[in-house]
């Protein structure tokens, strides 16, 4: 198996307003705490917020991108939305090898997963089960 | 509290080929999987698939605009790939009441969270924990 136990990698991006405005016509996820500010600003998040999913899709973009890289079958993902992502954040998404699954013949990595913006603050955390390519 | 045990809403999109394409510009997942045909076609997919994280999305936006709907937070996703979606596949999310939240005051409630093919088959699977509008 080509992967250890503590492998990691990262992808950042800073999220536009248009990524959001996109991922809201993608997914018909018009909100008003994405996609009305006057709304938004009335509320406790005091202005336009991203859909939470945009920043956890960053955790995907590590897992079929760079670690275990192209051809990886995810599996399961679990999500703890921990605080919210603005536009013009700079959001950093991590995956860490935290299981070989050498239990099941190496068939499947488990990986912690998790998103950081520009002032260190964690955005989204969670747990990944992947099938790595070749297997 | 204004939601009952059971009470269930859905959200149905045909998945275009530009919704893919559009996906893995935000994110910047360009895995093979998703946005090269003939690389797709050698697999075991045997042609290109969505992200998995596009299906899911579409369960927040049952949650965001349907049940509970507009100033939920969403603080909890759990997800299963259970089965690819290709362009062109129209998926059914669905979200139903299964915890009400009131040994937390009801604060907080727990849905189970799935999302259909036009075939019936479950393409994606797990459970939300959300604070409802108003809480």
């Amino acid at each position: 198996m080509a992967w250890q136990i503590g492998d990691k990698a990262s992808f950042t991006k800073t999220i536009a307003e248009s990524d959001i405005y996109l991922f809201a016509g993608i997914t018909g996820d018009l909100n008003p705490m994405h996609v009305d500010e006057m709304a938004a600003r009335a509320s406790r998040f005091g202005g336009r917020i991203a859909h939470g999913m945009l920043g956890a899709s960053l955790i995907c973009t590590v897992l079929g991108m760079r670690l275990p890289g192209p051809g990886t079958i995810h599996v399961k993902q679990d999500l703890r939305f921990t605080a919210p992502v603005r536009p013009g954040d700079t959001l950093t998404a991590w995956v860490e090898v935290v299981d070989l699954g050498l239990d099941k013949g190496g068939a499947r990595l488990r990986l912690k997963t998790w998103v950081t913006n520009q002032d260190g603050l964690t955005v989204v955390d969670g747990e990944a089960v992947v099938v790595p390519p070749g297997v």
